[in-house]
């Protein structure tokens, strides 16, 4: 079985977790790594749902916080194994996942081993298929099987954010507009009608369209919507029936699904549109008293988090939640993802200060 | 081994050999029945290439009539086993592959078998790979192998022609146009490029263009420009860097090969083209002296074919070319495809008379 050595300093536990492929849907070769070195640490109460794991401790400390991240990544483009390069002088490493988010996993792991007496209970969580739709998503599956595992009085997700604290997060709705035509041999084009050509306007809309950057809680939150893809056509000679092209709209966590979705219906209006994922925004929720005090101690000034991140699932719950991890999140999905190996360092050093003072 | 009984009726042929199905790469169980029917017959001198058959009658006629129908249909969509209906009183048979073009094969494969003296000797022709690339078509494989056995003062080619001669056809041309972006998580889409939103104009000028109708010798060929496929995007969450639209423009013969690829490069000026197919249109033809006995015969108006079809192949070789089947070209490829039984028994009777005379 692959093994994971959490003695490793966090840098090369990332490249570890990196070169051990994990696509959503491909995690439990990573899963079984993690388990075992986990399971093996007798300060931690170990349950495993699937390819998810939570590592608990039971210190019987007033205050628990729940520290997260996801072990899935988008499809490798032949940036897997991860490789050491220099970026203007600055040690870094690239390859998927370096960003979104081993980077992050690799430093929780190394504390949830380390950290055998922290200020606070600590439950830690590993889980699987964040990076598709929100229904596969572990913390999903692990909500209705063990909601009691999620409580605590502030959750991290260990999500990239440059080593700085991201509150909140927009938004995530994805949504497929349709059009129909007829079939019809394409040496008689006028018999059928084109359902590809009747999607122009889906993509003039798309084209045209201007995301608005709303300010919530005294933090900017930038909005977009993008077709993510885009297909339809059956053959080299036939007029083509359907066409669909999925879009995904990043919201602002003032709006509601509800109005998410009431927005995209205006943008598209007169196309069928069914809306396939949907996951509510999260406000930032920096007041928290232990909120707060973690700001203090990393001494970072918050900022907006753009993308969706399961902070939104611990806001619903009731639990104050940020990002905080490392890795500059314009580079997550990237070809070129990558990560300075001083913010890895960093968010270890600002983690660990926080949980041993 | 699945069989064919060539004495039944040529309608009920057809519904034989439509109830074997044979998408364009699946001919093989269709090829060895009609191998299997044909090669018994003693005054036929029979060929094989792959899934194309040649059967030859040798009577030192002093011409030579090639006859040739592909055996291939574009695929299936609920449409196979073939079923008699009633369309407004007309008895009709229903179902892929009945207009286009396993009617006109079924007639072809009868009157090979029965015309065992016929006034030319006739090189018949069934062949596969028709419905896709013109380098997969049988006839392409078959003229490099054995390019005597297209010899001939005349051809008919039996796709589908409302029963009436159809002149000439079309010529056929594919290209994928391409746009580029830059991938980025659509979070932050503001990273990356849409390539999908870069296709906007593409499909709005397919939707904006209006086709020609050019005469040609005295018939309307009716030009079309149709978007045949659309594809971007590979994930939910990542902005798409590659989007392509396959385009397919029908041309009137009057226009070469070169000619329809430049005009295809105007209309998509400033993006990435390719042409991925190429097939050249053919005049009528309609002058030479066989082409008038046979319009003569079979007391037929000539008219315009709209679809690409191997009469440009034999007029390319300087063998005169028409269309003569049952069904209704507007019908072949539609969900609906269905022949009037009475024109598979009216080409049967205008061919045997011919032939016979």
């Amino acid at each position: 079985m692959t093994e994971l050595d959490l003695s490793l300093g966090s840098v090369e536990l990332t490249r570890a977790l990196c070169d051990i492929p994990s696509v959503s849907g491909d995690e439990t070769t990573l899963a079984d790594a993690i388990m075992a070195s986990v399971g093996a640490l007798p300060h931690l109460e170990v349950y495993r749902d699937g390819d998810t794991i939570v590592a608990r401790t039971q210190l019987d400390r007033p205050q628990r916080v729940v520290i997260a991240g996801h072990i899935d990544t988008v499809p490798i483009n032949a940036n897997v194994p991860s490789r050491f390069v220099d970026v203007d002088g600055v040690p870094t490493l690239w390859g998927r996942g370096t960003v979104d988010m081993k980077g992050g996993v690799a430093v929780q792991l190394k504390l949830a081993a380390e950290l055998t007496d922290p200020r606070v209970d600590v439950t830690w969580m590993w889980y699987d298929h964040e990076e598709v739709d929100a229904e596969l998503n572990g913390l999903t599956r692990l909500a209705r099987a063990r909601p009691d595992l999620f409580a605590g009085d502030f959750a991290i997700l260990g999500e990239p954010s440059n080593g700085q604290v991201e509150g909140g997060c927009n938004g995530n709705l994805r949504a497929v507009v349709r059009t129909h035509g007829v079939r019809a041999h394409s040496a008689r084009a006028w018999i059928g009608e084109n359902a590809i050509h009747a999607a122009a306007p889906i993509l003039a809309r798309l084209s045209e369209y201007r995301p608005r950057t709303i300010d919530v809680e005294g933090l900017a939150y930038r909005e977009g919507l993008n077709a993510v893809r885009v297909s339809g056509g059956i053959a080299g000679n036939v007029i083509p029936d359907l066409c669909e092209v999925e879009v995904n709209y990043r919201f602002a966590p003032s709006r509601t699904v509800a109005e998410a979705e009431s927005h995209v219906r205006d943008v598209f209006a007169g196309f069928e549109l069914d809306v396939v994922d949907r996951a509510s925004g999260a406000r930032p929720g920096l007041d928290a008293p232990l909120a707060q005090e973690f700001l203090a101690a990393v001494g970072a000034e918050p900022r907006p988090k753009y993308g969706w991140t399961d902070v939104a699932r611990f806001s619903e719950m009731g639990v104050p939640a940020v990002n905080y991890g490392p890795g500059d999140p314009s580079l997550a999905h990237h070809d070129e993802e990558r990560v300075p190996l001083a913010q890895i360092e960093d968010v270890e050093r600002g983690l660990r200060a926080w949980l041993s003072s």
